[in-house]
């Protein structure tokens, strides 16, 4: 699939793929499947569907002349958290908003969609279309993020698609070792970032090892077999405070049956727990206590970059917080509140996932989340000191 | 039109009008609108749908040799608080199932209505299928109140219908007098009652007069012009709690426009406050600051019920905390929780309004909410000592 | 003992009981022990030590000429809810009040003493003073009842006396019958009553049968023993959500030691369970909850007072929420606040307890509290219809 | 005053040094003062003198052969948050211990005290001993900002003590410049250090500049008049959050007087505000905002480390996040819980304020608190890159 990553050839046709491919990902669900909102965390697939369109006619076709709003009403709607543009629906009640309804929602993309083809050609706009599709992409994967986390509030634990992944193989767990030095970290430049993987910067590295891959179902099994759960000496203060607050036991999705088996909740309903897939959906608290659990750690954002592993099958918890590169600077305009204002108490993840769009992911991409968010696909990624 | 009161002529036809009335009212809303639960008091349209048709289902169908449930998760998902009964899913998030769909409640419904005409033709079951349409009655007037507050939620405050109510005429507030002494309350038997109306019984008043009407919009907005929500003198200590907590300046429905001029949500959308319509949507903390404020109070139920006035428009706030009458026993099997376990911490209102369904009003009729209870159609009557 | 009950040959002395009385139940504490608030429903032994003097402040000697305040600043700080009387110290935070330390605020009530010896020889002051010498003597109770729960919130477990309670005899229950009819309820007046105990006034009754004596802590554990703590059936449905909330299991202060033998905390330490005592420190929830089990119900407050029980050993939970008496008004002046402003809510509890001072019984008497209040001295009295 | 942080010589010495201190902090101080506890995150003065002879009892002399505890149920008292040493007293209830009284816990410092003086000479027990008494150190700090808060929670607003402090001279603020580069950050061992400042490593700088000394009370106030309180867009999303929950205005102990004028509370008192003392009591937050407002940022800790700047008169927030250093090893044994779980969720401070008690100082030191903590004494120092 053509991707939007290095899309200047034929802006047009990025556009129209990415913005098709949002709509093919909410196909399968009904009218009230969009609807559904679940946590004040999570958003309904038709408010993505608002969001993401909004998000164009306001940074690009609203700066147009003789612009006129498809509804004015929408900007209070479908802002997110631009405090720059005003005030804004509270977002634990996105949930509550039967009109407009779906079809008024697709009716409002077609209208947008019609004047941005016509921006697209416009290469002053360029810069600017290409964050709105980035921006959509990740809305993408919110789609999957936020259905998955709705179906498993309903007992009946409906199915979003039917095709159950493949069972995997088996694959040795290695150690990629690492010298050290002078590293460059962020992004070069030459096609689209986002801000906060800039500026390209050194840092210097002390010798480590990294895993090759991701630590797998089976393997999380043996550290809940041991007691993970119950044992405090391996958790982090915060965390060991949420497992008892919320009784955890397992990764968010994990189910048992009668007799006592594991299985899990995915898109495709309840399936078999693959022991040699990557384990998925959980916090940062649960992948510090399971790295202490094995003796090793995770390793720094840093380290993740400059190793050059193979990745894209879950994010993967760092142990970095969210802080500012040196020298980082803010988009210009109202994009300044893309990253920036939320670099404080969340943890970097990095790599990307089955949910993650075709052609968003990339070595510098920096992913964040608050330690204890679960419903992301969010695995463990091992390191060591050396 | 006929009603659910005395229909043992043609039960079989009652069954038929309560069920249908139910759907007209579900008409005029798509199912994004039926899947909304606006706060956790509330419920969906959809599960008004489907609850009242397992009532049924569970009460009458479940007994008859040979009864297979229509879905056996049903029960989880529908019933309400019957403990008896089993487990069930929180009431808090019945907004969150968009399975089953509205279809498929619909379907279910047309399943249960199916086997329900054959019941109807069997006396013995009488009774219990009376209570069943009763119930189906309470839950029409809970599909008008639910549907009001889920639209309110919503900043383009989206009309349900378009039948704005027509101006009334002012009416003079007259005072009606009784002179007390030994009166009969409740129910008497002969057609359907709630067991909470029972037993019929004796109970001593004092001589007392009651208004001739309820309480205005007009005669509100002088309370509140009086400086009503900022005066403590009048308020009972809770309720005054909650106008600091709630920041409650005016009835739970009243908008200002930006010249500061009242009006009014409405299921026909927003619309000029009458002045000489009843106050509607207030606690039973603001009817007591009322009355407090005329130097009046409100009635108990037991003059309310003595007094033969007129009533319907707006459920009447009374005086009496909703305790069981002397004798009281509660209806007899799985209906055991329909009202006696609600018997603490709310208080009893009297009459019906505008929202409750033709034939589903008396004069024994106790209604119940807690004080602080402001989506209900509930106003206020004063009454005064002799 | 001489109490206040009718002190009109000798207010002065009534006066020095009463004050001196309190001043003996706060002895065995020390200062630490008096400033201890452990849940914003209790209040330090040193608060009601400051606010029953700046009642007698407040309510006489404000009035008289030439009055300075003892502490400007006090008004603020014991005022307990009197919105007549200004803003005050948030009620959760009267813990946090290390100063003024108890030295000063025994020197505080000396001085206040010192007026209030003088204002004491005014006939003119009789009601105003007798109504603050009740009023003190309603804090004397929560004196105990407060710091026996702030001693239960220190996993040392001390003592407020070693004066453990003998064993009592067993009591057969017997079953007192009433032919029901008119009856006349409340305060004839003649020497004092609290507002809430008038008018006087006749209710019309049933025939029905109360009990001898309380429910004991040997019947109490039948019903924990039948799974009473388990069953939905029993309860009221707030009571039951408050079961499963807070995870109750037995009265508040029972305890279990290694072998599963129940005890019990009291101001005396903790003790074995006497099972002949009467069952203390349970809801109205619970209240309810036994009676159900047992096929019976609690009296009304009027059957209550109607039947010339002996009483004294427990407050009894009654089956009557707190609604005024027909034509209730309340005190005049500040004291308006006193009781009438809580009628909403609350259960009617009749009696009187271990607690309770000298002289502050009678069969009149309107105790009230919420149906989930645990930590006052509040039992169970059956009743049954006949 | 001789110091901890070098005191091999004669830890004797150091020791009764340090444990005197803590106790001519608690001197001013009533028994009522030394029970408070305003908020969870805060201790009674009580509480830090147990709980640090507690650490002492059971960090070194419980590992002595014919150890017998103090007392067996001080373990559950005064246990601070270490899950390997069993469970312990909750921390939002340390306030309701008025036993053991302040007396006892005197007597329980002095016999730890006797016990301890004979182990001091052990020189195998140098190392525990010396981390003890720095543990204390940190505790005499929290005595200070704990009893302020608490102070502050009365309307009295009492005073600790009676030292103003001097009207400071204004410093011109200048900027320092560092070239970046490699530079060694953390401790080098020698003498004592937490092991959260350890290993002794490299890191890589970018050129930058920092500022001579912290923001003044005057320069902040510039800041407010800006309407800095009001603009979403200096703040960070998470603390302009916390803004409007909280209605935050000013730092926190500042007040107005009825003219406008801006006071402080301090530890003596109401006193007027030093414009050109020190910014004190401020979150993170607010030190972002104040930061972006200037156009600059805060320094990292790396950077504030190498800049060899003048410090001690207030914490300053640095822009990194608690992470641990590469190649971080917690303490062995129980003080393994000491530092390294906390490591998520919280921003660094460095420096050292006007409570840090005498020698606890030092340029290495990481302190570290959660990004909305304004009851320590936490300020703002400006950095900018070259």
């Amino acid at each position: 699939m053509k991707t939007a990553a290095s899309p200047r050839n034929n802006l047009t046709e990025a556009y129209a793929l990415v913005r098709s491919h949002t709509e093919k990902l909410a196909a399968p669900l009904s009218a009230e499947d969009c609807a559904l909102q679940s946590m004040p965390d999570t958003s309904p697939v038709k408010w993505h569907l608002a969001h993401t369109t909004w998000f164009f006619e306001t940074v690009i076709l609203a700066k147009q002349p003789g612009f006129k709003p498809a509804d004015p009403r929408f900007a209070y709607l479908f802002n997110s958290y631009y405090e720059a543009l005003g005030p804004r629906h509270p977002r634990p009640r996105r949930g509550l908003l039967s009109r407009p309804n779906l079809d008024e929602i697709y009716a409002y993309r077609a209208q947008i969609d019609a004047a941005m083809l016509q921006a697209c050609g416009d290469a002053t706009l360029y810069e600017a279309i290409l964050l709105g599709l980035n921006h959509e992409q990740q809305h993408q994967e919110l789609i999957l993020t936020d259905i998955k986390h709705a179906f498993f509030s309903n007992p009946l634990l409906p199915a979003y698609r039917r095709e159950p992944a493949a069972p995997q193989a088996q694959q040795k767990l290695e150690w990629r070792r690492h010298d050290g030095g002078t590293v460059q970290i962020g992004h070069q430049g030459g096609d689209f970032a986002f801000d906060n993987e800039t500026p390209h910067h050194p840092v210097l590295l002390q010798p480590f090892a990294i895993a090759s891959r991701p630590v797998s179902n089976g393997e999380y099994q043996a550290f809940i077999a041991d007691g993970g759960y119950r044992r405090p000496e391996f958790w982090l203060s915060d965390g060991w405070a949420r497992v008892q607050e919320e009784n955890w036991e397992a990764p968010l999705y994990w189910l048992k049956d009668g007799d006592g088996n594991e299985s899990v909740f995915t898109l495709s309903g309840v399936q078999a727990l693959d022991p040699h897939a990557p384990v998925e959906h959980v916090s940062f608290y649960e992948a510090a206590a399971y790295a202490a659990w094995t003796g090793a750690r995770m390793p720094t954002e840093f380290e993740w970059e400059a190793s050059q592993i193979s990745h894209g099958a879950v994010w993967e918890w760092t142990r970095s917080s969210y802080d500012p590169y040196p020298g980082f600077k803010p988009f210009a305009g109202v994009a300044a509140e893309y990253n920036g204002k939320f670099m404080v108490g969340q943890m970097v993840l990095r790599g990307g996932s089955s949910a993650t769009p075709p052609g968003h992911i990339r070595a510098t991409y920096r992913n964040f989340f608050p330690p204890q968010a679960r419903w992301q696909f969010s695995g463990i990624r091992l390191a060591k000191d050396l």
